[in-house]
């Protein structure tokens, strides 16, 4: 069904082969620790074959983060064709507290982001990306307003708070391996829709002091 | 009004000297890229010294790791004194975004944590902090509970979900350094009472199909 040039369908699959060989090693080793030849013997190919795809390990890196955010937009874009937004978003929450669980991407992104925190090149990749998929929550927002009636919901501080809700997982992730995820999941499913549909009634809780 | 020994406040002020040194190269190089020599120049001190102090960075980190479960904890231990639990602690949400969105703590915390993806030893030293914070949030939360009768606060997935909002704040830190704190701090206050007292009435929201 797909018209696909076999040619560049080859150059597609080298290309990913060397992208998994770099998480393996990034994961392991570090992004300094690991050395365009220790990527090519990881990958099973020269070090030549690596520069012809990518002309530096912060290229790599930028195919790695756009991997990542296409997986991210296409949990979005599920969600954007639903007929129910607010229940399909957050039956979705499952699927991102699976992805987020996983021990290898947690460390993959953890080290991709303590690179971004002091190399400028890798900064603007990761912030791209982020921005990006700001802007396509914030869509994904609005029309979920409209279609429920979400008066109250302020898009930007509401993506905000899920990403940091979702992204906090993997650092969870590292610090407590032990972490049941299906326990965490209908609290977290509780709280996207509290954070989406708001407590419905402004109401306040008990008063300060127990007079 | 302190009973301190002169030469043990001495030697705790050179530590903490070491430590913030520490902080310093590890956000801008990296745990692997600092050597000691670099962290004793940085500090202004010989690397005998440090080595007087501190065995080897496994026992920077764990120092480090140290003194941030104490300042995190002594949140909780302001929370723990209060009256109202619940408000005081809906209160301090304010504090930790404060200290969540601080992008050279971000940097650090990130760093340690890449470490302790791939280094056992790190690994220990950060999982053992973990589990001692989870362990008062659970004393916590217990009180809370009974204070407020709060029936259905499930301590185990609150805290992890508590936990994952505030520690992925370091990450929208390095994400997005434009990150607006002020406007994110209603979002979590509603979203950490939420957590806390649940919706209340355990309604269902809309049916799933607009059928």
């Amino acid at each position: 069904m797909r018209h696909v040039n076999p040619e560049s369908t080859r150059a597609e699959v080298r290309r990913q082969q060397i992208l998994d060989a770099a998480s393996t090693c990034f994961v392991r080793d570090g992004f300094h620790g690991t050395s365009v030849a220790k990527l090519a013997k990881t990958a099973g190919m020269s070090a030549g074959h690596i520069y012809h795809f990518f002309a530096n390990k912060e290229a790599i890196i930028a195919a790695l983060v756009e991997r990542q955010l296409k997986q991210s937009l296409r949990i979005v874009e599920q969600v954007d064709s639903a007929d129910d937004l607010l229940e399909v978003m957050i039956e979705r929450v499952e699927l991102g507290v699976h992805e987020q669980t996983n021990l290898d991407r947690a460390a993959l992104e953890i080290e991709i982001l303590a690179e971004a925190a002091r190399n400028p090149e890798v900064a603007t990749i990761v912030r791209a990306a982020d921005r990006e998929k700001r802007a396509r929550l914030r869509t994904l927002l609005e029309r979920m307003r409209q279609a429920h009636g979400l008066a109250n919901l302020d898009a930007q501080p509401t993506i905000e708070v899920l990403m940091a809700l979702f992204q906090g997982l993997l650092i969870r992730t590292i610090q407590d391996p032990g972490i049941d995820a299906a326990a965490l999941l209908p609290v977290l499913q509780r709280t996207v829709r509290g954070l989406l549909v708001g407590d419905g009634t402004s109401r306040r809780e008990t008063p300060s002091k127990s007079a």
